[in-house]
């Protein structure tokens, strides 16, 4: 095993560094890791741009990177499912308390959770890291490392899709063609859904998505109001969709979401905008149109590893840049820029594969 | 049968008249019904006093009132399950086409559904009226008609606990002590909650719900925040409740129920305010508080039946008024003055009982 | 319009004619449909074989045939949403009356509904019949007649799927490969299940199973005890299923159903066998397996429709044989015998395409 | 402390003893508890006349006793709810492993979970037991520790009753008037239940039933046969049930609960009787009558602490028998017998109060 531990550390807002920590112990719990892959995720730049997100808020230096897979090389006392060598995905919420939502299987919503580059806690781009042995799930033979790496954002989508209730001759809005637009549009269409249509301001997002498999693509301008946008969703479909999934946490597009959707159906809040937000609610609540937010995922990694092995769900195309980890800044500007859809940092000197 | 048909008909905003109609005949599938008690609701009065209720304009004289019962006196060809002098609680939505929602079991989001009392559909405030038969439910020896009337409200109570997911031990907040409120406690308790705050800006009718079996009363005063009221709740529970009921519509109400509701619980709106609301969603999504609005009820009246006939809920209480049909003006002044809680118009001159 | 109507005729067990009657006359709410293509269900072929399915009784002459799709050549004076030259799949299921199952959303259950040749109820299988416009629904241009006719059996699947609750990552095992094992298998594949187990005692229906997405074929021998084969399906997934559709109805195999699912799993009763099975309820109950029948489906053609639309459901391999209708009864014996696995038969000379 | 540690150990078939144990000394996440009320259990009894449960057999000595409450006498060190002197009701099941079962939040049906006096995990029929502190719940200081006992019976019933959907208005059959019908009868009526059947072969348990609430009791002969008695509840009722709770595990009685059940509703198999049972799968499966068993419960214990704390439900009458720890043998040969309902072990000497 390596001496040192190369690390991308967040220092404070704006300043990102590449150093050597040390190579952690697991506890009897727990496994070491060889880390492979890890993508950067949107909120990994917003800590390193603004040094906070919401409540958190930087004040030491923390390991960014949640997005990842790697190789056990060391395992704890207890641990009975994994062995040395096994290639794992990492899920990077781990519940630290048995609370009545862990009891409940909603864990994700357990308000002392330990989770990979959320401040306090350390994330895992680096070479080695450590994590609880039951958040780390044994990758199939045929599943790479980056795939498993991608379970991370895929299960956003599938949790949205699932909070939906996406399921067979769904119609479904997806507002945004950013990474986790699509993932959501993947997920959308693997549960059953017969007509996707999906909203973004870039054009070259919009035929990403079409690429992906999206039915239908609504370039929104600026001047467009949210419910001459809902008017187009509805002509492209010919009926209101039953189910939104709102990805880009704008006022007007959490509108659109309201005004498009149809009376008994869903919206779904997965991006993240300003605390007070002046919507509808009227339109939505007379309607029964349920409004319904996600945080983060539980319960995913098994059906997402499920899928990639019977080749339900193609991820691969979703990564665009690869950088070794020694470029980890350059990597973080490519993402910055909004160039290409997911970078992947490659962390294993000896094996740079996907 | 009597020859004239007195009945409340709203003219114009602000012009109510109390006038003869001609009885009706009854089609194949409908039933005629001598009506008993009819209870005036809040979108009685503000139809009155607006002449609207958002989309919904009075543009033709209407004959008001939707709560109500009455007893059958003249039956269609094609009606099987009534008969002449049956005692019948009257369900005034009934939908027109057999539409998606209809098929699915969600018949109140029909938009083309059949409604007493809103525009261009007459309401049955009057002595004699015709409804489909299969929305008239027969009432047993020991329901009164007065209750008979009281399950239009109390369905909204239903449809507001059930879309909330209230059940055994659960916790509950409602926003808002007037009539709609106060059935709303009153169907929690019924379904197993343990503990009730109710609020409101009248500390008269918070000792009316205390009454009515909450277990805490919180009175609001127009300079406390909805955190602030949010962290009362807290502490009166000893932790935060798992559902909210916002019955008052107003947008710092609302607030209160997003910041009061448990990560992982539900808000359930049944008040209606102004279109557009400022309102803290990201709160809401980041902890999963489903936002649910409630249209009117659906498949109500046969449990609310069961619970009246069995004892289990007792609205009795809420009826604070009497007036005969002839003085339908006061009776409607006395609920435009927000006196009491339910005004009740008796229709029968030969029965005027509870 | 053809002054004739030929028609299939069940007169009694074993005397099945072909014979003509008499053009019907459409009702206010109904349209008259010249039939294009019929599926032979094995229900048409059990009620010819033996008079009767469990107390449904053949007392006196009736069309058979319920899996159809047809042109509309006459519309009802109250219809809207259909005009003459429609392309229309027909739902065989009609409620009567509007009682608590078809208010509640489950019209399927309703005691009283009217169903295409279940006595004494007429079938379509004929070249004019009448319909309930609520229950024709417009085929897309791009949706052939004969997708349209194998709606029906889809529709066993979806319900069955639905009510197991087939989902992304669901591991399904289905036991039996005749047609509703095939519509079942697709359908899950359409809704996210990752593996899908099939059993039969012919390996010939098995290879079109694997042929229509099966991952797994299981040869079931007459000497295999259910724990053996339960134990087989878990080697072949690695794991035990999550729901498993059983559609042969055979005692044995629902007890390897039981068997095989796991905990807090659904076994899914699709196939109808003997009154009164023995079984390892115990073993059910207390790893919570539920048990889950269907009876045929509501609320199914909207999504059939969308997937058949959208391709993400082929049906079309489905139909092995056609005849014309003038070859009913040759079309019934090919049936019978088990060959192939959908048997169409063609109700318009001018048109005999698919 | 007390150095010696009085348990109520069962040896073998047949064989119970009082012995001394040593004091155990707790983990870091564990709570030493001085023992306060133990109830006997069916189980418990089960295990000392046949000496095995199915699967489970008695093969070294094992402390008996699981529906108990106590005392906090020390604290492991990484324990933070919990202090010396509260008082805590006890959950008897710990999954042992975070396996897919826990996650869910379903953990009562993971494999290896931990349960109080199932071989060969001891039970807590003694003067000082250690357990999770996760699974001890402290009690409100209006509940006393019979009652917190009698959460473990209790929640069985909130558990079947959750599992069959019980809700506002919901009628209920329940079968077999034993401790376990009991609860569940209390627990529907908290639910909401309107009306409730509940059946014995004992008049005697009828008359109890009665006294808690049941609205109707059926006597059931050996002679009856199930579509009788099915066809006395409708009459009873005036419908069918909506949900049957089956608790006697008698094959004829599970036949009842089939015939009986309205159809879409629930059939929920309570009583554990013999491995396989021929009942009417078919009657089940055509009606859409679900059957869904239990294993003991999860997530029970908040809310019925919840509900005692309230009173909303009074499990107080329940205890009919009270013997001091030293008379366990005594208490045993009670139950035994069949005699009352809940036999209570008091295993403080200082405080043998309820």
């Amino acid at each position: 095993m390596a001496q040192g531990n190369l690390s991308v550390v967040l220092h404070a807002q704006g300043d990102l560094r590449l150093e050597k920590r040390p190579v952690p112990e697991p506890g009897p719990n727990e496994v070491l890791l060889q880390m492979h892959s890890v993508g950067i995720c949107g909120s990994d730049v917003h800590y390193w741009q603004h040094g906070r997100i919401g409540d958190f808020v930087v004040t030491k230096p923390m390991v960014l990177g949640h997005e990842a897979s790697g190789r056990v090389v060391k395992v704890g006392s207890a641990v009975k499912h994994l062995k040395e060598g096994d290639r794992v995905a990492i899920e990077p919420g781990v519940p630290r308390e048995m609370d009545e939502f862990f009891k409940n299987g909603r864990y994700n919503l357990s308000p002392t959770i330990f989770f990979c580059a959320t401040p306090p806690d350390d994330g895992n781009l680096c070479q080695y890291y450590k994590h609880s042995a039951n958040f780390c799930y044994k990758l199939p033979d045929n599943v790479t490392f980056e795939e498993g790496a991608l379970i991370e954002p895929l299960s956003v989508g599938i949790h949205a899709c699932r909070r939906g209730g996406v399921t067979l001759g769904s119609t479904v809005l997806i507002c945004g063609a950013g990474p986790i637009g699509l993932v959501c549009l993947l997920v959308a269409k693997a549960m059953g859904a017969s007509q996707v249509v999906i909203t973004d301001l870039s054009t070259e997002r919009l035929t990403m998505a079409k690429e992906l498999g999206a039915d239908f693509q609504l370039t929104v301008k600026r001047e467009n109001g949210p419910q001459q946008l809902a008017k187009s969703v509805e002509d492209m479909l010919g009926a209101q969709p039953h189910i939104t999934i709102e990805c880009t946490g704008v006022e007007s597009s959490i509108q659109t979401a309201i005004y498009s959707t149809r009376s008994g159906g869903v919206v779904v809040l997965v991006g993240l905008g300003s605390e007070m937000a002046t919507v509808p609610l009227i339109n939505a609540a007379v309607r029964e149109v349920d409004i319904r937010g996600v945080f983060r995922y539980c319960n995913t990694w098994p059906m997402a590893i499920a899928m990639l092995a019977s080749g339900k769900v193609n991820v691969k195309p979703l990564v665009t840049h690869r950088f070794p980890l020694e470029q980890a800044v350059q990597a973080f500007e490519t993402t910055r820029q909004g160039l290409g859809i997911k970078v992947m940092l490659k962390c294993d000197k000896n094996d740079q594969k996907p």
